[in-house]
């Protein structure tokens, strides 16, 4: 029997609820396809923080970089926000698990389930069809160039402020781009075959360099896959317009942060949005929603997101595309049947629709 | 006879054309108030670099300098495009006065004029009763800091890339977080006494710094404004979510260049969007949309955000109130009573009510 070992990240919040669902989802799977799958638990974020000092401990590293894949909920939370540049921070863990598995690609497929299309806060006619791909560069920019907060003469005093300074680094190599570049090429081939790459050329020379990568790469080796470049401004504005009009979108860093959650809100449920994290190793899958420290150990998180990233770990770790179409499908079925959690029930949802995540990860069982 | 006067900067494409409807309700509210406009018109933008090599000539700058206020209409076009950072670019001209004549705060009022609330491809349920102003940090951040483009080692020949390597930087002073948050505060004890400060504090140093500075303000001095944080990311999202809850949104400049646009295009008429750019003199007035070279010379463009960008030059620099009402009363009585530019015109707009730049100019004239 094929068998996959499975690096399981809870983290905080609301992760250790959606996580068991998507464990269990997992082992409906496997028995249904034969495979088995393992799981070893590892700490990240503030939990890993409150336990080891530190929010991504060696060990984590050291069982994701073992395993054929990872599965991560969420981490942060209030008790952890500080702006104490010398305090350890649950995002680091994120950040650093990316970097350390060079996670350079994240794939952020936003999609409209046809059963929550009036949750969308967009008319009915904009959001139809909508079906786009965020493809963002991951492991470069703003996150990951120096920074650093010092004093300064300069300004000293100014408006009576006593002159400190800080600065971040938005860096990027060319084989940075290239291979972002191509991954968002490829995955337009599998799609409509439109690629939109978004800067601000006008103003930031990272931009430029990106706007020439991209179209060198584009007219050598993808000549066949449509390509407009759009800058981050009007992209902004382009999504909230014509949000049907857009295939794949390839971006950087920070850029590609800001407008993949702008577009997981256009479909009004954020809670239905998965994402990958690739690069030439294991990859990581995720919900694009956080840790929703407010409602954590309530039952009531919507585990879908985190089920559809098992979808997608189905699908790019493991090449089980009919397994994947059969979570799809049972998430679908699911909520066409009207089942509902809390952050996606409509006001005309009949309160017994209105179901917790053990139940929400029992009926997409009960379906595969 | 009190006199004012007035640098134009028509720019590209529509610019010409809408700059002559703003003077044109200049001229009108001179009449009405007997106060004098005189007009020196200069060369910025993609002109400029025709006519001169570089998009903002010294002249241009002696002209706004020596003026009481600036009116632009807008830079740029196609005809400019280049990522070679050898040659000029139109937007260096705009970027170039801004930090020139120090204009550190951008406001961007977001209202929805009733009469075109149906423009939006938001609910209308959902758009109903939005009001905010982004004040956008307009000289400082990605914008002005150092950049480069160079050759690295490190990455050459990876994916058969050549190993170009970009930097630009993000940089804040503690100096201008202060100034431009006592910019918002006083903005919001005029309207709904909220701040709403955006950053990416759990990631950038910059923005750990902003947020500190912000609250260290709020604190001492504007303990009676409402202030929360709100990450760059989620802001996209509850933008579209929950718009009417935004008062006073601060932010840097990068994140203001997204946000704002993104904040016009809720209101589905992004060409009613008007915006000021302040420091410790003059100041500078400009549409919020750009210069739309695909309708340039069809005297088709809509000169509303121009108009309205009049209406916040009398209000902020010559302290005229009654007369900027005017504007905006005369703006609203027009669109009420049915009046369109293609761009806003709606499926049930009879074909007599659309107009064109000069119609739609002297319509705003007429009610003054
Ligand atoms: C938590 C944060 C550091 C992270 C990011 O900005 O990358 C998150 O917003 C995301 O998009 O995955
Ligand atoms: C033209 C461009 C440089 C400019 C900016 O990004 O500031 C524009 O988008 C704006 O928002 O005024």
């Amino acid at each position: 029997m094929k068998t996959y070992n499975i690096c399981l990240l809870p983290g905080d919040g609301i992760g250790p609820e959606i996580i068991a669902e998507g464990v269990k989802v997992l082992d409906a799977v496997g028995r249904k396809y034969d495979v088995a799958f393992n799981y070893t638990e590892a700490l990240l974020g503030g939990i890993a923080i409150d336990e080891t000092g530190t929010a991504l401990p060696q060990e984590t590293l050291d069982v994701a970089k073992a395993s054929d894949a990872v599965l991560l909920a969420a981490v942060g939370g209030p008790k952890w926000d500080t702006t104490d540049p010398n305090q350890p921070r649950p995002e680091q863990g994120l950040l650093g698990i990316r970097k350390e598995l060079g996670l350079y690609t994240n794939l952020r497929p936003v999609a409209i389930f046809n059963a929550l299309a009036s949750a969308s806060t967009l008319k009915p006619e904009i959001i139809d069809g909508v079906d786009l791909m965020i493809v963002r560069e991951l492991t470069g920019g703003l996150y990951f160039g120096m920074r650093e907060r010092f004093y300064d003469e300069e300004g000293a005093g100014v408006n009576g402020a006593n002159g400190q300074r800080a600065y971040d680094t938005l860096e990027y190599r060319e084989y940075e781009i290239d291979r972002i570049a191509r991954q968002a090429f490829e995955a337009a081939r599998k799609r409509r075959g439109k690629v939109t790459s978004v800067d601000k050329a006008n103003v930031l020379e990272t931009s430029r360099l990106w706007r020439e990568i991209v179209h060198a790469i584009h007219d050598a080796e993808y000549p066949d896959v449509e390509l407009e470049d759009l800058l981050v401004d009007n992209t902004a504005m382009q999504l909230i317009n014509r949000p049907a009009d857009f295939d794949v979108v390839v971006t950087e860093n920070m850029f590609g942060d800001i407008l993949s959650d702008e577009a997981a809100q256009i479909t009004g449920s954020l809670g239905m949005l998965a994402s990958a994290s690739l690069g030439d190793g294991v990859a990581l899958y995720e919900p694009s929603h956080g840790s929703a420290p407010d409602i954590a150990g309530l039952g009531v998180a919507n585990p879908l997101a985190q089920i559809l990233s098992v979808e997608m770990m189905l699908r790019y770790s493991f090449d089980m595309g009919a397994a994947a179409d059969d979570i799809h499908r049972a998430v679908t079925a699911v909520l066409d049947e009207g089942w509902r959690t809390g952050d996606i029930k409509g006001p005309d949802t009949p309160a017994d629709k209105v179901v917790g995540t053990v139940k929400m990860g029992d009926l997409v069982c009960e379906r595969i």
